[in-house]
């Protein structure tokens, strides 16, 4: 039983805490980062930052403005990339997401967009000859891209999109044009200050044919001087929630002629006399987009989990109020519903990070099996990461909200680091498509396989419970003691749930119809209950992978992370009670039973909780949180944190003088 | 049938909905604010601040540093006070309210504090002496209060405030003192920079013994020279989720004297020979608390109005993908899944203003009251207060937060004006009352009703419904057509769940204590339940206000106000579907049913969103939102804002030489 994080000088009740819990923390990091040696280089990677100031900010971010921010991150990247193959091996993801963390933060990385777009989009839909051209010249970071697709007028629906491809035969060139306001291009990252090329996405115009949305790549700003170049009009779209220090950027075209093979060609072809030649397969680019959202999953829950670690360690400094009158103040931490409030996100971060690990390896699978011909896994990737896009990014931006509101008052400070969190984490809502869209698509999917099931046809994984024949009574509380029947109890709970809302909006779908709406009408008309639908099919999925996981894990940290499941479930479980309750497949009785054994769970995690957040292994850098200190030395340090306050550089604001005459004046007069 | 906001020039879509509208939107916004009168005087002090240079901001506050800001708003209030009572009737809240919001918006006022905190208190508490010599100057503004109450490590629980005020007869003086870190003074509005006096809450101690929390009088800063006095560290405690004008302060005291007349002897005394006098009775500060609470539901309230305003204009002039192929893009109103998002939060804006104002009256009814020694009007609203600041302000802020997220990317800029309701409205879940400790003595108080209830006691106005006995079959679904008796069996439905509940949670705490628990630890061991209770309370509470100010509304706008009552009621309902279902008192069926008619509701509402919004008759300067612009021209004025932002100052950063660098390097490199 040891945690790793217990040192001398450090906040007695953390550090009891830490001797309270009843397992080792490495071996949880270990199993939570892939194997000893990943935690090991994780923290040699945050050794070799902490030693180099060019790395590291000199005054906290929060006090700087937006231009000094971005000051700030261009100065590190430059630094940065100048010794980054010391650093850490650049091919390897999460070395990589480790380091652009201790860096940078939440806060902002001016390659981003380059790194996650312009190449890998340039890699898989350039032709050979611009790939030759310009992938060494983005990978080498001779110049930056950025990719602009989204308009201010066009989100989701790429086939309105209003800027314009026309082809010029005469001159073999491509017009790129946006001739609306509502037809610039606005949202991309690192486009405002930052980037001298981007990809453009617009409708391909052959002899006065629309060809539908295509991409091209524009030199943006001169390459000397960092000057937008003629005819292109590009700025920053001005402040945000969050990401004070992204720039991202809108960006106007005024007939700007670029060459015939500037578009990006490896599909789709234009030959020189415009003849054009469309793509063989339509979906190709499909597997980026899978891709994004999985990575982003992983990311999400990272966040999440600084969040939880935030916030059970202040719980367990902060002392207030008491239980019993006549012993002292108590931990915040042992009051029930700040448990309550805590526990079950902390059972969420792992959770999320094991699925997002998951769906990750799934990925990997899928496009293995893709490169074989095998094109049968991707339907249900495609849906799998739909849903958990947009599960894990409101549940998390939600959990992440109770870790800061758990935190009373310091948890609306910046010191906290918690505003930054949720600001970060409920931007994925919108971004890499909007989540009500997402579970539609889901549940496009779902309607399909509950048609398959009816019919008695094979069923890809994550649907399998689709054919399944449950019973109609719930034996939940009815093998109390036998735990392995108990979890199998509540799955089987989940599946009868999951099965029957999608067989309910599967049939009010067909009733509309059956009374003359026509498909699309019908289906606007059930969208709530699709979404739904969706929702309860990724949650199933996540608990059957948090389960999976415990399955794997070895027996040191098994237990505990059994104890963090059954929280897990039981929540879930009793957040469904509705469902559950609906058909009577459980009594109330049973739900009582689950809600009992809830608290039950708080209980047992509790002397866990802080080892539990602090097998996170985040650095004190990347919580940035004055409340999330590994020592738990917070009031000093929120009294130094404060003083760095801009508004503190001075005793008297010069703008006081406004309020100091107004007083004057009043004491003047009679 | 007519919407006042109509004018030539307006989107086009925009001006549709407006004309699909079923009432005259003057007479719901009569209805709102009092009178048609009122309405005019709102549009009037609209007008005053519109002519007013002075009183308006020149930039977007969004891109102004903190410091900046705060010279903005200083400056505009020593120009607002100097001409105030030719805009307003200082005296007349609404008219104030509404002044404020126009010239500070949600940013913050430098003399909040002052007005809502440190004027009251010391004419509340203050002795005549320290009443006459200060009042007045505080009424005329020639010195500006705060209040410091919380410590950096203390808050909820005034008992354990560590600031003390030592009585040294000798000089006839208290010495105040914070004697650690913890015990600074943190979080006191418009403290940092602004207020040269202040309130303090301090430990009372004379000769060794603590007589407990009291409150004295400091002045903080030189009137001349606003420097901070000897022995007195202020200052401000640094950026936060929201509210960026406002400087919340801390503040250090190092053995500061001030006569023993600076203590506020209203009620507690310290005579010269350090004789303690009591006060006579123990919660005579009560009223102003509830006062405060009952004043911050309409806030928040408003602030709600405002996000759904933003949220129901932008998405009548977005347009975004189809429903049916061959149609044009629809207008993203059109899709079920918008409607849910935001129509119920447009309900919820209403109940949650229509509330407020019945709190508020019920506060001077109470207070009446009082001055004739009735008291047993208190603890019902002290409860109410208590279950409503709790459950509105969490409501309020998701519902915000909903309204941000169905305008897509563009509800995550600024330029939206809802991430600033956002971070201001959730502000709401901790000050004032953490959120967890406000529904807890709302539980304490239905515990002790429940009780009364078991004894066939009579009951207070809000827990009447504790003494009825109701049905064990709920007759949802079986009244199709009659309106009213629908109605009723939704709140009996609501009654019955909220009995229920109650009753389980009573029935768990003593089952508890039975079995050998303390009273405090068995409560908190169901504290988790009791908030259910607490909330479920409060809820049907809104829902009964609600119904009452449908009830006496005028008869051309009653149709619409019901329709948003039954959208409420269903929604509210089918969120406590599991209450519902869990004794049986609900089928299945009867959940589909509400369902069903919840799906009516919203498409009912649809011709009437855009007016509903309208007749809150919010200025375009309040919403300070590009998206919710009452002309509905969004695109040029998002463009219009971007260009603003401080980084389109330059074409280049300057901090950009270091990407510049980095790449020309990686350019000579072979």
């Amino acid at each position: 039983m040891a945690n790793h994080q217990i040192r001398s000088g450090d906040n007695p009740d953390l550090t009891k805490e830490r001797k309270s819990g009843n397992f080792n923390t490495e071996d949880l990091a270990a199993f939570l980062y892939g194997s000893r040696e990943r935690v090991l280089r994780r923290r040699e990677i945050s050794k070799i930052v902490d030693s180099n100031p060019d790395l590291v900010n000199a005054v906290p971010l929060e006090f700087l403005s937006r231009e000094k921010r971005m000051g700030v991150q261009m100065k590190k990247t430059s630094k940065l990339m100048s010794k980054i193959f010391d650093i850490a091996d650049v091919s390897d993801q999460d070395e990589m997401t480790h380091l652009i963390s201790e860096v940078f933060g939440t806060d902002g990385f001016p390659l981003a967009i380059h790194s996650i777009a312009f190449v890998p989009v340039i890699q898989g839909q350039g032709h050979q000859e611009l790939v030759e051209e310009l992938l060494p010249r983005a990978m080498k970071l001779e110049i930056i891209g950025t990719y602009a697709q989204t308009e201010m007028g066009h989100g989701t629906n790429l086939r309105e999109l209003e800027t314009t491809a026309t082809y010029d035969k005469n001159t073999e060139e491509f017009i790129l044009h946006t001739p609306t306001r509502s037809s610039m291009k606005w949202w991309p990252g690192n486009m405002g200050k930052t980037a001298n090329y981007t990809t453009v996405t617009a409708q391909l115009m052959i002899d006065g044919k629309n060809y539908g949305p295509h991409n091209f790549v524009l030199q943006l700003r001169d390459e000397k001087d960092h000057r937008p170049l003629p005819g292109i009009t590009v700025g920053d779209i001005g402040s945000k929630m969050g990401l004070p220090s992204i720039d991202n950027g809108f960006l106007a075209l005024d007939r700007v002629r670029i060459p015939r093979t500037r578009m990006l060609m490896k599909y789709s072809k234009v030959a020189p006399d415009g003849t054009y030649t469309p793509p063989i397969h339509s979906k190709l680019s499909y597997g980026s987009m899978v891709y994004i959202r999985a990575h982003m999953i992983y990311l999400l829950a990272l966040n999440l989990s600084s969040a939880v670690t935030i916030a059970t360690r202040y719980s367990a400094i902060r002392r207030q109020g008491r239980i019993e009158q006549d012993l002292p103040e108590v931990q915040v931490l042992d009051y029930q519903t700040q448990q309550y409030r805590i526990f079950p996100q902390i059972a969420r971060a792992y959770a999320h990070l094991f699925v997002g690990k998951e769906v990750l390896e799934l990925y990997n699978k899928t496009m293995e099996g893709l490169d074989k011909g095998e094109t049968d896994l991707l339907p249900d990737l495609h849906a799998v990461t739909c849903g958990l896009k947009s599960v894990v990014s409101f549940s998390s931006a939600l959990a992440s909200e109770q870790c800061r509101m758990s935190c009373g008052g310091h948890g609306y400070s910046e010191a906290s680091g918690l505003p930054k969190l949720y600001t970060t984490i409920v931007a994925g809502c919108t971004y890499e498509g909007e989540n009500m869209v997402m579970l539609q698509q889901a549940a496009r999917y779902l309607m399909k396989c509950h048609k398959h099931a009816v019919r008695g046809e094979p069923l890809s994984y994550s649907v399998e419970f689709l054919g399944k024949r449950g019973e109609s009574r719930s034996r939940i509380g009815m093998n109390e003691g036998n735990f392995e029947k108990e979890i199998e109890n509540l799955f089987l709970a989940f599946e009868h749930v999951a099965r029957r809302v999608i067989a309910d909006a599967s049939q009010l779908l067909e009733k509309r119809i059956h009374f003359g709406e026509s498909k699309e009408q019908a289906w606007n008309g059930v969208t709530v209950e699709m979404n739904r639908a969706a929702r309860i099919y990724t949650r199933l999925f996540i608990g059957r992978s948090f389960h999976r996981k415990v399955m794997s894990s070895p027996s040191t940290v098994r237990p505990v992370l059994t104890d963090l499941l059954s929280l897990y479930l039981h929540y879930e479980c009793v957040d469904m009670a509705s469902h559950l309750l609906h058909d009577g497949y459980c009594s109330g009785e049973q739900i009582n039973y689950l809600k009992k054994r809830l608290y039950e769970d708080l209980a047992k995690i509790r002397p866990n909780a802080v080892s539990l957040v602090d097998s996170f292994d985040h650095s004190d850098r990347q919580l940035n949180s004055v409340l999330g200190r590994r020592d738990g030395n917070v009031y000093e340090a929120l009294f130094q944190w404060a003083k760095s306050s801009e508004l503190n550089y001075t005793d008297v604001l010069p703008a006081f003088g406004h309020l100091q005459k107004m007083m004057e004046e009043n004491r003047a007069k009679m």
